[in-house]
């Protein structure tokens, strides 16, 4: 049984979101999954998606004050620089977290550990609203 | 068809852990599966699951000192402290280097390269056992 | 329906290649799959694939770049050295981006976002032929 569908994540400051409820709320379909994967994957390549810490706010803050300092703005060595200083870090954070994600389905829902939430990370200063693609696939 | 189960990793010391024995011995109805893809995914926040070579010990020591270095601890801009100065270095690496893992099935096995093992990451000093989800589908 | 097979990127030289049309050419059958996933699977350990943007060359220089920086050679800690300076920094490139991608499939196309591309990211000074799994799974 195959279920896919796009949704939309609404704009978001620069900086990593708990956005678990946003992307549940609109893919009521796993609850028709006994047993099976969701693939999550956005299409862009200045955003990202990982799974963290789900309850204590400064984990997120704590992230982006990490990104910004091992993947920084205005290296010397940068050469993509006509979109702006924050668009090449954008990049370089987008494929170290990634776009695409896999959570198994049991019972009808995403299979999370109890501490476990979905990140949105927002790479760009000014950001517009995202799309995913949500793929859901099992019995 | 579908198989999911979930396994434990016993408590390992922090650090990089070659386990791909371990985890497939869990796993014996991988056999079963002539073509198919196999899903790993860890519960938590604070380890993670990678691939890389299953032949030197040594990798594995420098992992450790690698991530150490980029994602060191007590970084003066971190305010999620509360739970020791392993814990915000484990949330970061547990996010670079992904809960989440998909490996073909070939034939029964799965179908890594000659020199790919699984690694399992354990990144807080005191850890307890790890929960796996693994979700095979196939033919 | 399933669909597997195991596909080579010819050598390449260190760096990150756009190679979305590669791949594509030696996998037509996605286009017998209404809707699915698509797993990209590379069978080694010091090159790797992720997804970033599909226009500017000056991109994937500056991933060059960057992870030179932040995954450097000559470490001093490092102790797997045998085979180079530039294997171990291969091996932990490897696993920040990682071997598995996974891509849905809509209507017979890989659905990436407007400017995503699949980049090839080989680590090593001198690299022979890489091997791909791909596998398709869908309706």
């Amino acid at each position: 049984m195959w279920h896919q569908t796009e949704i939309t994540l609404s704009a978001k400051s620069r900086g990593f979101h708990l956005v678990t409820e946003e992307i549940l709320k609109q893919v009521p379909e796993i609850k028709n999954f006994e047993l099976g994967l969701a693939n999550l994957f956005i299409q862009h390549t200045s955003a990202s998606l990982t799974i963290n810490e789900n309850a204590d706010p400064t984990v997120r803050k704590d992230f982006e004050a990490s990104f910004n300092q091992v993947f920084a703005e205005n290296e010397p060595f940068y050469k993509h620089t006509l979109e702006g200083s924050d668009d090449m870090p954008a990049h370089l954070k987008s494929s170290v977290l990634g776009c695409s994600l896999n959570i198994p389905i049991t019972n009808g829902r995403l299979n999370l550990g109890t501490w476990q939430g979905i990140y949105f990370c927002e790479h760009r200063n000014y950001a517009t609203a995202r799309s995913l693609i949500i793929t859901l696939n099992g019995e």
